[in-house]
Parts: C-alpha cells; structure tokens; sequence
C-alpha cells in the first residue's frame, strides 16, 4: 500500500516514517522547502529516508516567507532561546500544517495513494493550533471532499500514530523500530556543521525527552 | 475590513474581486504562479487587480508540476479541445483548491484578514470536486481550527458569491459593478499576444457565456 509521509528531516516524522514502515506501507515522503532558516533539516530528511528504506524523497519549494509572521521564514522575527512560554509560539508557521497537508494530499491524488502519514504531536506542540486532533479529523474531512479519487468513492485516511506520545514515547517508539537518531536534525538554528544549538525551544524539546526515556541523544550540540 | 482575495486573471475570480469592492472590502489579492501553462493568467491578476483598486497583489510561486498528474501543469498530458466531457476533466489539478485556500490562510492570519474570497463556481465546473459547496464548508471548519486567530475566537468567513451563478449571470453581475472584461484572460493556452485559442474548456464555457448573456465578448480570438 502506498503512503505519503511528511518528513521533515526531526525527530518526530522520522519516527512516523520507521511506524509506517512497520506497518508495511510503501513510502512517498515529501518535505517542504520553505524558506525556513534550518535548512539542515532538508538533509537529514533525506539521510532519514534513504536509511528507513523509503521508496522516494521529494522536496517541494514553497515560499512562504512572501507572507512573513513566523520567526522560522521571517528574518525580523527573532528564534527564542528563552525557553517555551506560554500560548502560541513565535516559532509557528501560519497555516503551514494545512499547507503542508495539502501538499501531500495532491501528491497523494497523483500517486493513487490513500495513506497520509503525519507527524503532529499535541504534546509537545500544544500551543501550536494545527496539531491537535479535532483539526486533524477536519482536515481528513476535506481531504476525503476534495479530490477525484474521494468522488470516485476511494477513502483516504490520515494516520497521525504520535499525536498523543510524549517526546520520550516517541523515542523509545523509534529506537525499538530501529531509527537512528543520529540523523535527525531537531534545532532550528543548527550551524553548517549540522551542530544543534542547544538553547532552542526545539532543543530542549529533544533533550529533555532523551533524558525522560532514558537515552542517550546523538545529536552533536555546539554547547555542553 | 481586510480580506484575501483569490485572483486567477480569469472572468470568475475578476468577478468575485468586483464583488468583494463593492461589498466594502479592502482587497489583498493573492495569485499562484504553479507552472501553469497559460502564464497570461498571471499577467491578466495584476491589470485586474489594478483596474478593481485591489490594495495589493501578490503572487506566491508553488511546484505543482513535481508531482504532474494534469494537463494544466504535466507537458505530458494534452489540453482537450474537443469540449467538455463527462466526468472530471484531465485540466483538474489534484488538490489545486485545497492548497489555494490554505496558502490564502496563511496570509489572511499575517494579515489578521477574516475573509477570504474565492471564485469557485459548482455549475461550470461540475466535474471538480474541490468546486462544491460541501467542500468549501469543510475548508472553512478547518480553517477555524488551523490558526493562532482561530484559537484566539476570531471566526474566518470563506466567501463564495459565485458558486451557484450561471456563466451568464457572473458576467451580468461583473458587468454591472464596472468589470473590464477585456483586461480577464479564460484560456489554458492563449498566445505570446494574450489572444485566446477560442476551442478549449475555458474558451468555450466563456464564449457560451457572454452569449448567453447577450453581452459581446471583448476577448481576442486567434481564431474567428
């Protein structure tokens, strides 16, 4: 069975990729090139992919910085390092989950594939609008309203198997299925060494959830 | 108010932008460059944009064509000129109005914009599935659980005056709030010239509807 997978070269979607994998899906990943600052992502995705055994790795261009309001695609928005406050973050992407998943979607239509794999978690993420379920069971609403393949009857289902793990689940989930974490790339602001910075809510996001599993992160950082 | 706008260079989208002034709107009007095969689309938002008073217009460049699968991005698909068919037509791009309507959220939150306008149009297009009024609900759920606004209770309007209208009767009503027909382009392959090819879905569907309308087409023709 084929499968679009969203991977964005963290953590999380590679963990995706390795369950969907699992589960013997047939895997078309696709990761966006947005402008964002952290384009050391866009590599490790495709490290990420080629090492889960995934069928192919597209990148699609998309500019979102034409729009601004993100500190991730807007240069005169600063990436805190203060640590995660309260409400929605600086760091969020207007509409980018829905961006994104439209995306898969008509790469899905074109594909004939009826499986969207995704990697939004509510943990983690609970400040960021377009991660949690309700929009989820929305967004598979229009995908199955939207396209050719859902008139002519065919079902698509869009799998979100960590939403609801912490950052440790979710490592222990991709260890015991094999990922190596060593290719991931979690820091928004890591250096042409592909050195994390350390401080960034991304960062201690992934560290912190090493620590709770009990595993050590082989992420390099470029701080203690 | 602010609202975004959703502007092909085409008669519908030219209408909805008159509809949208007259309503009072302050008009951002946004247009996708997709690979689209008919660049004098692009050429023909900004002039519309222009003549409507729009208060900008931006064009945001988006891959489709990375995934192919139709004839109005894949070189490998012909564009029919035998008419309109049953079923839907090979000029379908998958998914094409999902990722529209999710790039026009993205910029009405940068813009805090609670409208978006959209010229899709159930009875020409009765083919598209992404063109029915279900759909354009189901959009509108999502995109009042995607965004910081939407969390923060601000509600999104999804507006459609055009769905259910005739060909005729959009041109009627474009013509009556001051729309330059001349300045629209409908066609999927019109020339270096901007003349259209006359014998295409879109000619055709235009043609029949100015006469439908009883209103001269002010369209140039490469053929009679």
């Amino acid at each position: 069975m084929k499968a679009v997978v969203l991977l964005s070269g963290g953590l999380d979607s590679a963990t995706v990729l390795a369950i969907a994998r699992s589960e013997g899906y047939d895997c078309h990943c696709l990761s966006f090139d947005y402008g964002q600052r952290h384009r050391a992502e866009l590599d490790a995705a495709a490290r990420v992919a080629r090492s889960l055994g995934a069928h192919e790795h597209r990148v699609v261009k998309l500019d979102l910085a034409t729009f601004g309001g993100s500190a991730l695609t807007d240069k005169n928005i600063a990436v805190p390092v203060a640590g995660i406050r309260d409400g929605i973050p600086v760091t969020y992407v207007p509409a980018r989950n829905t961006i994104m998943l439209s995306l898969a979607l008509a790469w899905a239509e074109v594909l004939a594939a009826r499986h969207i794999f995704f990697g939004a978690n509510a943990v983690d993420y609970s400040g960021y609008p377009d991660c949690r379920r309700e929009y989820m069971r929305a967004f598979e609403a229009v995908a199955n309203l939207a396209t050719k393949a859902a008139v002519e009857g065919a079902r698509l289902t869009l799998h979100t198997p960590i939403i609801d793990l912490t950052k440790a689940d979710i490592i222990r989930r991709g260890v015991a299925l094999g990922v190596d974490y060593a290719l991931t790339v979690s820091c928004y602001q890591a250096d042409g060494d592909r050195r994390a910075c350390g401080r960034c809510d991304s960062c201690r996001l992934r560290k912190a959830g090493f620590v709770a599993a009990g595993i050590a992160d082989p992420a390099r950082y470029q701080t203690g």
